[in-house]
């Protein structure tokens, strides 16, 4: 398999994320597309994603997979025990809607925010902003964050007793918010504690 | 189960047909939701889908499964072999991507244009408008529905040789583009084709 992605960037994390906590990091070819030189939109890669987007999962037959749930989801299902998307049809709803709350609600509202309301990458690679959009954006994700942290108050991670897909999303989702100046509200308790758990992962820590 | 939605919106309409393809309908209870009398922002309601929206799902046990994709994916799990969202890992990865496609480029492109770019469902309910952005996002559709026409050039149904939830959500996605008055443009051949099959199923002719 090979992964393309840019090292850092919040979607790429994600991936790198799931691949350590299914200890197939080292059966993965990384390759990275250089975005701030615009590596992303050349026919070659458009080719392997449409929409220009890293991360990409390509597989040993040629296949393409894009976005990140889908690329957690085939990663979750070909090695040992689905462990990040659920195992039981309840199970894998309640991480679904999870993931998708925190990726709608907090992970996307900060890149719109960070792409639209703030230089971003730069004019030659941001082209159409709508800075009124993105400021409101910033109001999104932060109600987002106090969504989450009520969540966590009556559990350990988003989607129940045990670490998920969903955790994820939303721990990157923050780690962009601090990358973007938007201030996580320290009355945020349990979300900060829940922050710091996960940190504390081999998949992250290490 | 319980499914609560608003008949005829667009989200609700994805879980009808889903069910349909299932055979499940019969197994529900519908409940509706009364959104232009703003019954959808009640405290009752809030508690089954804190960010307001149908359709929600209700299962037996009292637990409640808001996000479409999370919804189809349950049903999918519940009754027969999973034929909506893949049965083998690739399979499944595929589907999602084309369905995440569908839903971010044409379905949800769509419904911020008409919440923005148009009166929506009116003053009471939409309240923050951004026209600059709806207005953008009718461009984004066609762009959207671009792709899938160029998709199904290639094949007959968006994740490959089989009908499966990203064709349901490509399905509703142009009909709400009719209802918002994005004319789909002609050229789009393959689109136009895919369409009618997809409209003569069972599920949604009947």
């Amino acid at each position: 398999m090979k992964v393309y992605e840019f090292e850092g960037f919040p979607n790429p994390a994600r991936i790198r994320i799931a691949l350590a906590e299914k200890n197939l990091a080292d059966q993965v070819e990384f390759v990275q597309i250089d975005v701030p030189e615009i590596e992303h939109q050349t026919a070659a890669f458009l080719e392997k994603n449409p929409s220009g987007a890293v991360p990409v999962l390509e597989l040993d037959d040629g296949t393409t997979i894009s976005e990140c749930t889908a690329i957690t989801e085939y990663l979750d299902h070909v090695a040992g025990e689905p462990t990040l998307t659920g195992r039981t049809p309840q199970e894998r709803a309640v991480i679904s809607m999870m993931q998708r709350r925190a990726e709608a609600g907090v992970l996307d509202a900060v890149s719109t925010y960070f792409h639209h309301a703030t230089p971003g990458l730069g004019p030659d690679i941001e082209g159409y902003q709508c800075a009124e959009w993105g400021d409101h954006q910033r109001d999104r994700a932060l109600a987002g964050m106090a969504y989450l942290d009520g969540v966590l108050a009556a559990r350990p991670y988003l989607a129940g007793d045990a670490f998920s897909v969903a955790d994820i999303t939303a721990f990157i989702g923050l780690g962009f918010a601090d990358f973007a100046k938007i201030e996580i509200p320290e009355e945020y308790g349990y979300l900060a504690a829940w922050r710091e758990r996960v940190a504390a992962r081999p998949s992250i820590a290490a």
